[in-house]
């Protein structure tokens, strides 16, 4: 494409020449002669001379380095956007779908399958009585025990385990390796020390629009549902106990575990590696940070963090006054020595 | 099945009319007018008014509220027990289960499986010599490598990956995307700062009644066993070193990692995301409480907790003290200043 | 192999009679009279007088107990190297490999196969222009998408996923149900709240001679490589976002998760449930400890330890510190005490 043909998609000023041909997007230290790169962090102007790129999409107030050498630079609102939109135009997704339903996929009679762009990948099982929608693509390996319900337009990619009877919404992607409906963790303990398991008879909802990342964990309800609301985003390793349920767009990174029955508000942002014990909410608008560890229920929102969460302020504080105390002890001492002079 | 017919099931005393139809359990806010539901914990009472439920099961001490409106009890012993026999009854085992061997398993001429009641989903792989016993399960999509033994009754869902030679006992449950049997972390450095691999020559031995959890990780030992001891309940994202042991009867949350070596004795209570440094042994009847790192040998039983394990009598006090820092540095001030006049 | 075999096979010097059978390797506690074992750390020779081993490998400088038992012994430079070999002979590596490529493996027209020594597995999925080395041994049920190339003598255990066009190098060994290449985790927020999807558009490269153990997760590039350098040694359960990139002969152990866009040197030892957030640099030769959260960049080699990590010399001196919070408030009580008899 044409970088003059660029600059009108991203509805941007170009400066410099328009006649050369990019082919595709690339970061700023790396991208070659037949690419465009962009800067929206002015941390990277470092790189403005340096760069190989043809081409680089800027700010509408950036201003070029004294020294600069001359390159085409596209001007825009927001870099970043007019970058992801390249993305997409430079660089169509790669084809992973299956077309069609594989001949090796097991599907039973009596599931339902939309007869509208369905793929089913190789090696795939769906069991009895699951219902599937329009446009869905599942890639090879993945299962879907009986009953599963999966809306328009989602795709799963291979090796994912959906157990019996859970609900998923439309638009939504699941990540390779993730097992959705498996039993919640509850035993009783009997009276000779061994446990008895408690059966677990409810299901998973995931909501539309929510996006699932690899090997995580989303355990059926005891009764009624674990619920992932619209437009959530779980990163890889996300470990969601039974009953649990998330709010509207709400964001959680790597590693993060939830337990039994513990809700968690509407546009929230939790960390990597956070954790939060069972039986308690969490309330909408509320930012946990990275390894902090949740065990009351939160109820202003906020910033919270430390590895027993606080909001964050009287944590920094209390690590503050921390990186003091040898000082103390030092003031301590002296007051002492001086008492004991005195007396 | 009739209000009158579950009083009987559940050996309850019934007030109020027994001829109402009742269809399933409920949770006591969500319950509908052909649900039962119950109140085991008092923190539920609150909704014995509003529940739209057909019937609540009780505590035989139960004293409905003053105000209480017109609704069938049940009297019983344990309502929690109760209920769950009813979810039993009334919300029998949705049927997972493939019947027989299905066409498109993949299974060793020299594997030995049991002619009672063997259920083997479609496209699951068993190795050369896998010895497979009586009403065993495994759902689609599943790899036993060669030589793997497996109890009677035990049921492994899809995507689970057994890894050559392991030995799993009856009665257990195993859950999609777990990985059993993979090399332990064992790495020599040589001299050139590169790493050659330790062969990992071990096994893994599941004992009876054991339930792991989905997308666990359990390592065959170097040489000798991994075990996990009768009765052992694991959640989900579990990851057991190499040569570790665990006692019978011990539960453990999701997300806790065991380094290589450790044992873990019996009975004993771990919580979610706690971490075990190799080679330490913690004696039986141990809890230790989510998110606790635990680096040494623990010889007494007790509650341990904190970032750095420690009896959490101890975690509770010191955690007290630190929030009294500021406190104590005013008081360090005040005494500095009244010094300073005094000399 | 005879005894007097098996000390020349280890370049050692043996004492006692040469001609006892000895069949397998074991630990010095569980070892049988036809087994071998080996005393390389002072601590295990209080098992000296009582192991049921045939022989004992020990070091040259080892001195038997005053009231040895007879048993023969096989002195050598380095009795661990000794075992790890004997090992290798003596237990030589099951045969977990299929010959040749299953029937039932569903390979695309359009894949490059090595026709030397190649084993794909039942049920595997090779996709659209995957390219495969020689001596390559995929087990069953892994499945690559489009365009993926691995190298030579590459092993890959069962239900693993490796996304459309990772690379792979030589030597490399991928445990059971790791996911490559899935989507990093990038959504931008837009102005109702909501999330909009990143296009993931990179790669992940795994360079040659990296082990990945079970369970983990490395997602691709956002636009670039996610990279893991030669050598790599990961655990089980280990998260590694977007652009990270891990520099060669780095170790981590398992449960930890590196944020996206952080790069970690090279030779570093991470220990188990680290974390690093991202957009940070680690230089080579650091070791962070277990549990260890890392938010800053490490510009100097070195130990790091601590929720919140710091060198580890400041990290154990402020703990010790604050083991010393009750005596400084006594000690503050005190002196106030006596400053209020002085006023």
């Amino acid at each position: 494409m044409k970088l003059s043909e660029i600059a009108n998609l991203v509805k941007g000023k170009l400066t410099g020449d328009g006649n050369s041909e990019i082919v595709n997007v690339g970061k700023i230290e790396y991208a070659r002669k037949d690419e465009i790169t962009f800067i929206a962090n002015p941390v990277y102007e470092k790189y403005f001379n340096s760069t190989n790129a043809g081409a680089i999409i800027v700010s509408k107030s950036f201003v070029p380095p004294k020294d600069a050498k001359s390159i085409p630079l596209i001007y825009v609102e927001d870099p970043y956007l007019a970058f992801l939109n390249l993305l997409e135009v430079l660089n169509p997704e790669a084809n992973n779908k299956e077309t069609g339903i594989h001949s090796t996929a097991v599907i039973s009679g009596s599931a339902i399958i939309s007869d509208i762009e369905v793929n089913i990948g190789a090696n795939c099982f769906i069991g009895n009585k699951c219902v599937i929608g329009k446009r869905v693509t599942i890639l090879p390996n993945t299962v879907l025990l009986s009953g599963v319900i999966i809306g328009d337009d989602v795709l799963i990619y291979p090796n994912v385990t959906i157990y019996n009877s859970c609900k998923i919404g439309s638009r939504v992607i699941i990540h390779s390796g993730t097992a959705i409906g498996s039993d919640g963790f509850g035993h009783a303990k009997t009276a000779d020390g061994t446990y008895q398991k408690i059966p677990q008879k409810g299901i998973v909802v995931i909501e539309d629009d929510v996006e699932i990342g690899s090997n995580c964990s989303i355990d059926r309800a005891t009764i009624g549902e674990t619920k992932i609301g619209k437009g959530v985003k779980l990163d890889n390793q996300i470990q969601i106990a039974h009953n649990v349920e998330i709010g509207e767009n709400t964001v959680i990174a790597a590693h993060t575990g939830i337990a039994g029955s513990t809700k968690i508000g509407k546009n929230c942002m939790i960390g990597g590696k956070a954790g939060f014990v069972g039986h308690i909410n969490i309330c909408d608008n509320v930012i946990v940070t990275a390894a902090c560890n949740v065990s009351k229920s939160i109820t202003e929102p906020g910033v919270y963090s430390g590895y027993r969460a606080r909001p964050q302020r009287q944590d920094l504080k209390q690590e503050a006054l921390l990186r003091k105390i040898e000082e103390m002890q030092n003031r301590i001492n002296k007051l002492e020595n001086s008492s004991n002079k005195n007396s």
